[in-house]
């Protein structure tokens, strides 16, 4: 056998190297200029009256950009916003970054003692905002002691109306852009690990952390979104889903890149969302469950008739099968997915099978209340033991905690090594989900690790109780936690919202769960009452928590 | 204002690291396990009555990956393969480099002293190969003159039958796959920079060169097909185009990531094209121009009708009127795109726009006769001087160098440092396709650099005098290249094949272009006979220009 000269010199691994020819920083900016230049007289973002095309929405993005700019706002810093889904808001996915800066979108619903928390640990130099929310900014800038840039938005269809609310800065967002230029030369960021966004958690837990996102990671989200979703180019995308929120799940640069339409709603209504469906021929709208009780719940005057198919994403609670089959019959096919904002939003759907379409409703919405698999960017999903993170059996059953790893994973918590450590120990994050892992290699969520109450040894879902007492006719609102207890470390404790104009007594709600649930799983304490809930909707379990002990 | 004391500190660059948790390099063998996973029952590669599942061509792949590992092939290793669209081609796409290894798919129209070439410079480790090309696969290995690992693919459909063909290695393809491990732990590759396919230019200028792809641009441009295509899951796609063409432009990792399934064709001709769109549903093919003729010129025993509408891609010529009407009638779609072997296939595409559907078909041929704009997963696309790069002025008339940058870009050509340097000299990469750009910003090709004839200072474009050949009724071929001449530096000289039966002189053809042409563009000579061609079927007009000098 003839000995080649060159074997050994790895061929693969000489004069192969990267080079501004072969090699860009992945970003999802790069999508902007694309759109802009190939369909620029297409629609980019609808506002009521307001209409810009993608060549005149890039030439914004790029006067907010500059603008910052010649501010000295540039690499690293952050860029806060305070708006609901307005162009501003999406403006600001792009212009910010498109400065070098990082965008930190803050939740609308917060009170000024956490925006004045986020606005310090993040470490903003600017902030802009919607003058809606001017006294609780007003408040939180004075809780803050330090001047910051502010630049006031005032949207002509915000509650006071053209030229309303109060003023907190020294410019208006309109004015702050006409400082800018237009053909800004911005660069995309010279390393694709650069940070592009900063969210805060909510807080179910009390303590919000703040969440770096990077530019690769949104990126392939935005592209993940496409993939599962089998997105066609030119979408008409409705804001039903708060930007705020992990920045719209990635959708701002995922309807960019296939340069669609985005359809702004500073309100989400119903009669706003027909209006939509109708007028726009909106394709496409994500939201959490009560956008789908809207629609649902629309009156004869909100509704208006649609030609289109529509396509949903939903998250935070399955869609229960009556809701499915209905909104099916309005011509809205419902996709469920999960993640947090650890995780850029979505990152596990429930992918479909044509073979259950044949399926009842009801079995098809068992199988659709399951979160899922990886998206085709997320590189690793399981469900496993919280200490050992070995795999569960996949037998549907065993219950064990939700691992996610790969490219749309957080860069990790702002100035919390220690956090982020924790997040990140044995080379997955950790969701803090409690599930269990089908045979068909789904996962199903059946609590956070948090919310699993132990009894006598034994695992009780809150889930699972809660499911129980939502069936009960009289129940609005439930949500069971653990009350410490000296014989058998914990018992479930319910508390309940009744529905207006029902009662019910603590016997009877604890007599049905009797009927439908495992002893040792019903709630030994009942209480009665209006639950504490987070800027967001969510209950805050965790005040529940308190609430346990003192009964 | 009161300073922050942990400015400066920068706190997105700090404990923000690249964990296992965050961090996996980009590869498109990620999506294989993923379709394995999600949809095992679902068909993945069909091959006449061969059909498997995603769940049975996952452990195919997995074998073949664990064969070549306990051979010890592994990182950086090369493996050819000889075959036409079948199985095994298909299955290396994914094993061969799930074992670390390099996966060089060669042309099975080379000669044999081609193939020893490729082989030789390749340093190949391993060779599958198909019994139908056992006589130049002998020969090659023969010139090649060292020992390497040789498989024999037995394919039943193969021109000699089932078990026909004659064997030049130890051992056959499916007893090599039983060597091998169907749960073998392949490890994804430790650099999305590594390699992952080695492919050769055809060599149209007589030298052939080792184009290598690394696996972060396969799995973005896989990616970027879905994306320009707006593909759903589930397409079930017809292999008409060569998997040996650019890794078949990244179909067989973007029709894994959907989840779709792979339709072989061993044989491309009208009667199976029809039988798989009426039989499998095919719902997405590739092709050059010849599978649309094909398409077209159909018997009408070779046809079927099918329900469903079809997209069809199509690169290297621009679809005509007629054709494109034509194909709209069969129901099928055409997408024009435009690429070369250094940027992964296509990386360029004619994006449709709704309003030119109205438009009249000729109107519609001539827009989409347009090579289009930059992929979204390619950063950057221009037309501009060859020499000092500026752009060309956006006039649809001032020729330039068409050149593209980033990460669909190939890492560079194999042992061949100052050819990969002039490739991205400036930082783009040179095409050495000549074209214009339009004012919408769309790219048309106008000839190749080496093909343009300049004569007394003034450009010719032999692509536009051929057009005006191709227009006389006896022309069935012709190519037009520059003769030396003394006076005017360089006249066209023209290469004529006449459609069988007809016939014309030099005189008529010349006196033809007259009438159709500026004068200087005229041939100054005509040579009739048939054209010498590459193993892909290109004219080869490096032969041509030597004859060109001896007319």
């Amino acid at each position: 056998m003839t000995q080649d000269p060159t074997a050994g010199a790895k061929p693969y691994e000489t004069d192969l190297d990267k080079t501004p020819a072969n090699y860009a920083p992945l970003s999802p900016l790069s999508f902007l200029p694309r759109a802009a230049a190939v369909f620029p007289e297409r629609t980019a973002v609808v506002h009521g009256a307001e209409r810009r095309t993608w060549a005149e929405a890039y030439a914004r993005c790029r006067r907010l950009a500059s603008a910052l700019a010649r501010r000295g706002i540039g690499k690293g810093d952050t860029v806060a916003v305070m708006a609901p889904n307005t162009p501003p808001m999406w403006e600001a996915h792009h212009g910010v970054p498109m400065a070098g800066a990082v965008l930190n979108a803050l939740n609308v619903r917060l009170d000024a003692a956490a925006i004045a928390f986020i606005l310090a640990h993040g470490e903003a130099k600017a902030l802009i905002t919607d003058t809606e929310f001017a006294p609780v900014i007003k408040e939180a800038l004075a809780r803050l002691g330090r001047e910051i840039l502010v630049i006031d938005v005032d949207d002509p269809q915000g509650p006071h109306g053209p030229g309303g609310g109060e003023r907190l800065g020294g410019i208006d967002y309109e004015a702050f852009l006409a400082e800018g230029d237009p053909d800004f030369a911005w660069a995309p960021p010279g390393d694709e690990w650069d940070a592009i966004a900063l969210n805060y958690t909510s807080g179910t837990t009390g303590n919000p952390k703040g969440v770096v996102y990077h530019h690769r990671g949104a990126y392939l989200n935005a592209l993940g979104n496409v993939l599962v979703w089998g997105m066609a180019p030119h979408p008409v995308y409705l804001w039903t889903l708060p930007m705020f929120h992990c920045n719209g799940w990635c959708f701002p640069w995922t309807i960019t890149a296939l340069a669609g339409t985005h359809v702004c709603l500073r309100r989400v209504e119903a009669g706003a969302i027909y209006r939509a469906f109708a007028e726009e021929g909106v394709t496409h709208l994500c939201g959490a469950p009560i956008v789908m009780q809207m629609i649902l719940g629309a009156t004869d005057e909100q509704r208006a008739a649609f030609p289109q198919r529509v396509e949903m994403m939903t998250a935070a609670a399955p869609p229960p099968a009556t809701v499915l089959a209905a909104m099916e019959q309005q011509g809205i096919k419902v996709t469920h997915v999960y993640g947090l904002t650890e995780v850029y939003g979505p990152a596990v759907v429930c992918a479909w099978h044509e073979a259950w379409d044949g399926l009842p409703i009801e079995e098809q919405a068992a199988l659709k209340a399951r979160q899922g698999v990886n998206y085709p960017v997320l590189e690793g999903l399981m469900v496993a033991d919280a200490e050992t993170l070995a795999p569960v059996p996949r037998d549907g059953e065993t219950l064990g905690e939700v691992f996610l790893r790969g490219n749309i994973v957080m860069k990790g918590y702002l100035k919390n090594p220690s956090a982020s450590e924790a997040a990140f120990k044995g080379g997955w994050f950790h969701s803090g989900d409690l599930g269990v892992w089908h045979p068909d290699g789904y996962v199903e969520l059946k609590d956070r690790s948090k919310d699993i109450i132990i009894s006598g040894g034994e695992n009780i879902s809150s889930i699972e109780v809660e499911g129980v007492l939502y069936k009960h006719p009289a129940v609005a609102l439930a949500a069971v936690v653990a009350k410490p207890d000296e014989k058998w470390g914990e018992t479930p404790c319910a508390f309940v919202e009744l529905k207006p104009g029902a009662c019910a007594s603590a016997e009877e709600i604890v007599a049905f769960c009797r009927d439908n649930l495992a002893h040792f799983k019903c709630p030994r304490h009942v209480v009665f009452g209006e639950l504490p809930k987070t800027s967001t909707g969510k209950i805050q379990k965790f005040v529940l928590r308190e609430q346990a002990e003192a009964v």
